[in-house]
């Protein structure tokens, strides 16, 4: 079946959650929002481009930092609203220098940092 | 710092998006919502416990099913608006009975079904 994004299920503001994982090491970079257009450009593109929701326009990862997402290979959730995007991640994907956004734990009752930001 | 669920960053239904990500493979296997109780719940029990956004109530994985998610460990993001949770999931985290809901990959514009269901 041809894949068509608009067949996704969008949210009240037209925007689906999307996973980005390290297609090789299998961690959990980061979680942003796609709207049926970013879907579409990222698939034309390969570059992994994200919807801003605070500035309300086209986010293609790493345009400014350099830290680009190379899209390897998009995965469709059962209930079409939920996006798994599998990416060759360049540097961090956190805005924190970090490689992900998943760099606190919580253990035992406490916040634990678990990763440092990386070297540049 | 003490980990504090009311410190979380939830959206104007009061739900925060959880990944679920099996703890020894990495593989993700769904995401779905929790609001401040059910994530103090989650720890509280070592069950993950989602809110039910169709049901509109507390939804104890695989209460009915068996196939329980033990929460492992718990991971906040950067902006302390999503949650990655790292879990020990018995049998399939799909209720179409496959091991992950990212089933469908889209592959030259094709969506392909790239998992089958789990055997009984």
């Amino acid at each position: 079946m041809n894949f068509d994004p608009q067949s996704l299920r969008y949210d009240s503001n037209g925007l689906i959650p999307v996973i980005a994982q390290d297609h090789l090491s299998q961690e959990v970079l980061m979680m942003a929002w796609m709207n049926a257009e970013s879907v579409a450009q990222t698939l034309a593109t390969g570059k992994v481009t994200y919807w801003s929701r605070s500035r309300q326009a086209f986010w293609v990862k790493g345009e400014t930092s350099g830290h680009v997402q190379r899209m390897v290979e998009l995965r469709v959730d059962c209930d079409r609203d939920c996006l798994l995007a599998l990416v060759d991640q360049v540097g961090p994907a956190c805005h924190t220098n970090r490689r992900s956004c998943f760099y606190t734990a919580v253990r035992d009752g406490e916040e634990v940092e678990i990763m440092a930001p990386m070297a540049d």
